[in-house]
């Protein structure tokens, strides 16, 4: 068990937010930012702002707040977004498709570096600059572009054996869109995406407010 | 203003777990379950389950545990799964297909009603069995079909505009697909999809795993 981090999930899926936030006021030139202008810019309060970056260490000075520059670099460092990341995807139905044009992946620097399907009429097909590959080519791929996660969207059916190929070449995380349970080997991370929890944030909400008649 | 919700975003999201995971027992016949089975099945902690599920009221028998139909019935009622959503999706590209044809909005009971594109090439064809509307099509559509949530899949650029259509049309919540921020009033639910987001989880746990050598 490798289970050693004591950084809450949703604190990290903050930080990630910060980031962006921090990203586009370093765009428009702007120096410093309070723990408050971060909390009112991303929607959160500014005792969780200043509760989350105090996970990583001692920031900003009081009553000036923080460098914008040094405050991004250091979060995308945290993120692990001082580096480039290689991915491969596995799935070239429409979410594949999908995923493969998605502009919000390369803007944070992930790469798909390879698509595989075992479909035979989508492989050698091109979407963007990518020919989907069969299977085997998996390995190859992993190797040569050092890749380390993994993007499964296959169909449930399909999936486990997917990840069992994944995590016998190397493959150190997972993000899986298929709507199963994996079994990997302890090591592995697994983020599974279901696009339906959204939703139901959604609606838990609407189903709030009117049992409240608001 | 009608925050008035004292529920954390993280419990609903479990909550929506354990619904899943409650689901999956009833169809396997299974009549009761410990708070310790729902929380090694979902993969949390046992004083998480029971916490998450105290703020919604008392369940189960000490010693006994949870009737599953009942919970499972009682979770999806919380979350607003007691009745069927209709949902219209604006932006007919490679992520608006993906989402149409995406199996977990219906297992849910969630369905797509309308689809609505503003490139003329677009307009006309089919995804699934729904033909892809213009704009102008959307406060019939709304109507007719007593929609509620609206679904934004367009380009940074169209999201606001797209969004304040939706707003004069009665829509009060919104799954945010762009990557841009959208201004609504404050009586409108929106949740920011960032399919990076979960990357960023994975890659911060892998720099985490690397720093310390693991």
């Amino acid at each position: 068990m490798v289970k050693t981090l004591r950084v809450p999930e949703a604190t990290v899926t903050r930080l990630s937010v910060y980031s962006r936030y921090l990203e586009r006021l370093d765009r428009n030139g702007v120096i410093t930012v309070s723990s408050g202008e971060i909390a009112e810019g991303v929607g959160v309060s500014p005792a969780q702002v200043r509760k989350d970056l105090a996970y990583f260490g001692e920031f900003g000075t009081r009553g000036v707040g923080y460098n914008v520059k040094d405050l991004m670099r250091y979060t995308l460092k945290i993120l692990g977004l001082d580096r480039h990341w290689n991915l491969i995807l596995v799935g070239a139905g429409n979410l594949g498709y999908a995923l493969c044009t998605y502009k919000g992946f390369d803007d944070r620097g992930f790469t798909i570096v390879g698509v595989f399907d075992d479909d035979l009429t989508k492989i050698g097909k091109k979407i963007n600059e990518l020919d989907v590959m069969p299977l085997e080519e998996i390995p190859r791929v992993i190797k040569e572009n050092n890749v380390r996660i993994g993007i499964i969207a296959v169909p449930p059916g399909g999936a486990q054996g997917i990840a069992d190929i994944m995590v016998a070449n190397d493959i150190q995380a997972i993000m899986n869109f298929s709507t199963i349970a994996l079994n990997v080997p302890d090591y592995v991370e697994v983020r599974n995406v279901d696009l339906s929890v959204k939703l139901e944030i959604l609606t838990f909400n609407l189903g709030f407010r009117a049992a409240q008649n608001l």
